[in-house]
Parts: C-alpha cells; structure tokens; sequence
C-alpha cells in the first residue's frame, strides 16, 4: 500500500504514495481534520478544491455522536459526511486519555521527573482512569461511563471504516515518571498486538468490506531508548503503517521523530499525529514522516488568524478593514482568489459564519500546498533549499507579528 | 427594464422579465436575503447553484458595518461580496423604525384602533424618533444616534451600489391610528419625492456608474382607501418599480396587494417586501407582485427546521436520527442530492456549523424553487391547479407536524 517516491541525500525524508481503498495520497501529505465527520465551516467540495487528500476524523467523538452504529449503516465515513476520498480515523486513546485530571495543564509543560507513578489521573475529579486491559472515562458531553480496551477500539473504527486506522495506544505525558513510562510502552505494545488480532477477526468477519490499513502508535515521550524500544517493537509486528504520536516538546521533534524512523521500517508509511505548525511539518518531513494532521488550521481560522508565508496575523485589526487585497497575495485558494480583506474583517465584526468558512478554506490551503511543496521540493531535490528559504522568511515574519 | 410575459386569466398575476445591470431576473422570483452582504452560512457559488437569480443586502446592516465607504471602494455589493449577479437593498427604513419602542410586540399584532399618534415609539427607551424630516435613532449595535432621511437613505444605497433600491419610507404598526396613518402616509409619499431627487442628483454627479432602479414603497396598512391612495401616489411618479410593505394581516394580504396592483401601472414591477410563507407567496404571486424576499428560509435552517412539499419539520427529533433518507424524496438541492437526515441529525448535535450551512442551502432552494414552479405555472396556464394541489398538500402535511 505504500511505495517510496524520492528520498533526501542526508535524512530520512522521502516523498510516496499511499494507495487505499479511496484512493491515493501522494507523500508528504497534509490531512485536515474532521473530527465530528464534518471539516468545521468547510464542505467537502471546497476540501477538495483546496487540495485536500484525505480527511482524518476521530473514533472518540464519533463513538459518543452519532455512535458508530449509525456511521455503519450510513455505508462507512466517507460516504456519511459526502467524502469520496481517503479517510483516516484516531483511535480515541488521545482523547479518552485526554480527559484525565491535569492533562491540559501538562501535556505541553517540560519533563519534570517526577516518580508519581500516575500523575496524569491523580485526582477524584479525573474523567479517565487506565489499567492494563483499557481505560475507562466520562464522557465530555453528559458524564456517561464508558470503557474503551484495544478490542472495543478496534471495533469502533471498522463500524467507522476508515481506510486508514489507528492502534488504541496509551497517551503519556512528559510529567509521568520514567518507570511510568516504561510500563506504559509494555502496554502500548500488549495493546498493538491485541488489535492486530482483533482486527484480523473483524475483517475474517467482514470479507466484504474493504481492507482497512491498521498503523501501530510509537510511544515513548522524550527518552531516546524508549521511543527506540517502542519503534523496534511495533515494527516486528505486521502493521501497515505506523503513528508516532505522544507529548513531544517542539524543540525536540525533528531528533525524537528520528530516533523512531531510524527503527521503522522504510517501506511502511509513518504518520505524525497532530502536527503542528509550519516549522513542526519542515521538521517532521525531514525526519521521515510522510503524513500529517492538525486541527490548527480551522481552529485559528474561527478567531479570525490567517497563515501567510510571512507569518500569521489577526484580520480582525483595523489595519485590514480598508485594505481590499486578499488574505495573501499570489494565494490560489478560492478565499483570497474572490474576498478581501476587507470583506473578511466586515464578516468577522458582523459576526457572519462565512467568516470562519472563508479563513478555514485559506488557511486549510496553506498547509496543504506547504507540504505539497516539501514533496516537489523533495522530488526535485530542493527540500534544503526550500526549508532555508520558506521557513526563514516565515519565521522572520511571524516574530514581527 | 421590465416585461410582462403571461398574465393569469383571473388576477393580476404575471410572469415578466426584469433587467438589470448585472443581468436580468426571470419573474416572479424569490430573492434571498443576505442582509449584511453575505447569505448567512451559504457561500455565493451555493446560491448560484441553487436558483438564486438575486441577492437583497440591507443598508441600515451595511451603514453601520461596514459602512458604506468602504461597500463602495470595494466596487459596490455585488463586487464585495462575490455576488456577480442582481443586487436589491432595502431602504433601511424597516429597521430603524422598527427599534422604536414596542414595536417587537406590535408589528404583527391586530389593529386595535388607538388614538395615540406616536404608539411606535411612546417611551423613554426608544430607539427611534420619527419628524417629518426623517428618522433619529440609536445603533442597535452600540447605542450610537444616527439619523436616516430619505437623502441619507439615497446617498447610502448609492454608495452600496445594488442595481434596485428602495425609497425611504415611514413603517407604521397595525396599532397605529387611523390619523396617525394618514399622516404617515402624507410623510412617505414626500419622502418619495426626496429621494427621486437625491438620486436624480447622485446619478448626475457620477455618470459612469450603472443606473440603479429606484422603487416606491407603498404603505397604508390595512386601509383600503389609504393603500389604494398610497399606490396611485407613487405610481403618478417616476420610479422604476414598486415596493409593498408595511404591517399586513396574514389573512388579508392576498386582498391589500390586490388593492395596490389594481393602481399601479402593469409595466413596472412590484416587490412584497419580507414576505413570508408559501401560502403567502401564492397569495402574492397571484395578486401579481413580481419579487419577493424573506429571511426565513435561513433563520428557520439554523435552528434545525426543514421545509419540504409535505410541511417543515424540525431535523433534530429523533427519527431523523437513523433515517438515511434525504430531507426531501426527489429534491435537487445540494444537500438533499449529498447528505442524509441521519447525517444533518448528527451535524446538529454535534453543534457543527456545516449544519446551518446545508440546511440554508435545502430552505433556499425550497424557496427558489417554489417561486420558479409559480413561474411556470404561470406561463402553462397551470396556475389554479398548482395552487389547489401544492398548497392543498402543503397545508395538509403542516398541520399534521
């Protein structure tokens, strides 16, 4: 399902192509995010006019709405929400882990070594609470008690039937202690091998439907060995792909994505999971990811930030209400091809919902043709090139900002 | 700028051809509103798609956001908010009059014969003051004092550039007596005087732009003679067209827009401002108003509710919740061709804003549609018979719901 394109003289970098039940994804790719089944303000026609591939939705909220029993008999994910293309789904272990007490506090703070041995649920408030078979959690949405273990994962997402799928993995934080975090990789592992065999049982269940690829999930927070150890013994395992997700401090990323490329094997393709911003997808290329999803673009968009190639800035400013260019000049995204600015600020202080749909398309076609970019860059032999001159530009504009 | 092509038989209605700048409208026709230069949640190419032959702004919206300055730099409305086609605006006389004080409560309420003079505006948290040169109010935005007379009025929809505008004119309540009507009546046919000069005098100073078509706002409220006077008025003036407004009993409006027709002259067109249900349509239709626009199908889509042939209902019960049917068996609107109810259920739910998007895009073209069916069955000499079953079933199907 996976064949390398062209790869960088002196990384782990490569362009490819996905080939899925879909459709193709040419590599490196940008996925945006439809959590709910829908790309927020975004129709499916201007996801694909904008360039999108695929579209990565998540177990988690489709689970508890509308429940995966509907998005069954609705004929599987792409056609319940009108996408003909490619779908991914996460396995809902980030946001079911997520909801632990504290997490939103210090899933992006510095390792801070403690021993506790389970800090990320210390507290009688916590929503979620793991043990080796799964972990069970209140819903966001009206308190209800639920379990998720590997095997219901697995479950959830062949209702869904995404073309592409997720192993339930545990989520750590960079605060857990390194004796917690080696006990959670051996779980992370025992659960990858539980869903393989769930999996293989659902489709011997299903020959008819398509052959969903499952990607294992390369846990291991900021420690070298056990990102290593993680990567080593996902890849002994017969997975189509592999995530590498968990807290990852932004300096680090590009050293941690290698340390597990370095373990993976070469024909499989790797997916960075909810990464990130410009900076974070140059680095994440470079280190041999060849997919990548981020809810950033839309999520900015609805408070009125638009990404340039100069930076981001706020349309809300009065600097844009006279000013009747488009969000960027030389953009081909519909947006910025038919609105401007101007037009943008009026819809934002009028609070319009066209708003947030124009800035969502311009800002999902930015990332989009920025990793397009890195891929030609990469098949034309320019990625260094690419990245000194875009990412410089960008990030000189982005600290004026 | 306007043709007449076939008449009913037994009514003032007709089918006819409106021509405008930016091209012609096939009449009658429903136009949706998009009063802040943007059809809430419905991007412009959607309306295209779905029928819609013209867009009505509002100027009181536009002065105050984003001002008409900036519309008119911009290119005018159509050019700033990616609409090619016809542009109406309402005068803004509807909405500054009616943030008078009480007027929520009345506008819709039956006449109840007070002798007050000034009921629309009778306390000290009045928004609204009308004199015989025009309106004082405050912003319904930031409590700011602005005043709107006919001149005002002119010079605002001149910048806005839409290619059919309306004179300013008083609204009155059906609680307003009948002396205070005569009086108003008195205001708003002088009020028409005004503003032919004012855009006599605007045209004059900008030659290069395109002739906007000015119409004359009939009021008179539930008074025959005062209606009929009203009309003949204003029809003994140069304007391009006519508007029907003011506050109309339900029941009566087919008979009140029949007593306007009835004077004004068969080779200008005749607009019913705000109004309003299907039955209201046939009613205006066949009274022979040309165009029509209303909010509704909009403001009901947003919060959940759906009109089809058979009545509206409201998408969030729970049998929508598995129904993999679309809105409406046989409808060709983008949603009905696309989603399933299961799936918009889902989308309201979850709070998604894709929700309002498609359920506009099904209400408007519910609208559009039936207007254009008149149409035909105008030129068919199929009307009565469309009248008897459509509305027959209509009907029906709405007091089951």
């Amino acid at each position: 399902m996976f064949t390398v394109g062209s790869t960088l003289p002196d990384a782990p970098g490569r362009s490819g192509t996905i080939t899925t039940p879909h459709g193709r994804i040419r590599t490196p790719a940008f996925i945006p995010v439809g959590t709910k089944a829908t790309v927020k303000a975004v129709l499916p026609e201007s996801m694909r006019d904008l360039g999108a591939q695929a579209i990565l939705a998540n177990a988690y909220h489709l689970y508890l709405q509308p429940g995966p029993d509907i998005v069954e008999e609705a004929g599987g994910l792409g056609a319940f929400m009108n996408w003909p293309g490619p779908t991914f789904t996460d396995s809902g272990g980030f946001q079911v882990l997520s909801l632990g007490a504290g997490f939103r506090k210090t899933l992006a703070m510095d390792a801070v070594g403690t021993e506790a041995d389970d800090v990320i649920a210390p507290g009688k408030d916590r929503l979620a609470h793991v043990d080796d078979d799964g972990v069970t959690f209140k819903s966001h949405l009206d308190g209800t008690r639920h379990r998720f273990t590997p095997e219901v994962s697995m479950r959830i997402q062949h209702q869904l039937g995404a073309d592409i799928i997720f192993a339930f993995d545990e989520l750590t934080t960079l605060m857990n202690s390194r004796a917690y975090q080696e006990r959670s990789l051996e779980r992370t592992q025992a659960w990858a091998e539980r869903c393989l065999v769930e999996l293989d049982r659902l489709r011997a269940a299903h020959p008819d439907r398509p052959r969903q690829a499952l990607y294992g999930v390369v846990q291991g927070a900021q420690h070298e060995d056990l990102r290593r150890r993680a990567a080593r013994g996902l890849a002994s395992l017969p997975f189509d792909g592999f995530g590498v997700g968990g807290a990852i401090e932004k300096e680090s990323l590009g050293t941690i994505v290698r340390w597990v490329t370095a373990e993976l094997p070469e024909d499989r393709p790797r997916h960075l999971l909810g990464i990130g911003e410009p900076e974070d997808l140059f680095a994440g290329v470079e280190a041999g990811c060849d997919t990548f999803d981020c809810v950033t673009p839309t999520r900015v968009a609805r408070s009125s930030r638009v990404y340039t190639a100069a930076g981001r800035y706020n349309l809300l400013v009065s600097a844009s209400r006279r000013d009747f260019g488009p969000i960027e000049d030389g953009c081909d995204c519909y947006t910025c091809t038919h609105y401007t600015k101007a037009y943008l600020h009026h819809l934002f202080k009028a609070g319009e919902r066209n708003a947030a749909t124009l800035c969502s398309i311009h800002n999902e076609r930015f990332f989009v043709r920025l990793v397009d970019m890195m891929r030609a860059a990469i098949e034309n032999g320019e990625f260094a090139e690419l990245k000194a001159e875009w990412l410089g530009r960008y990030l000189a504009g982005r600290s004026e900002a």
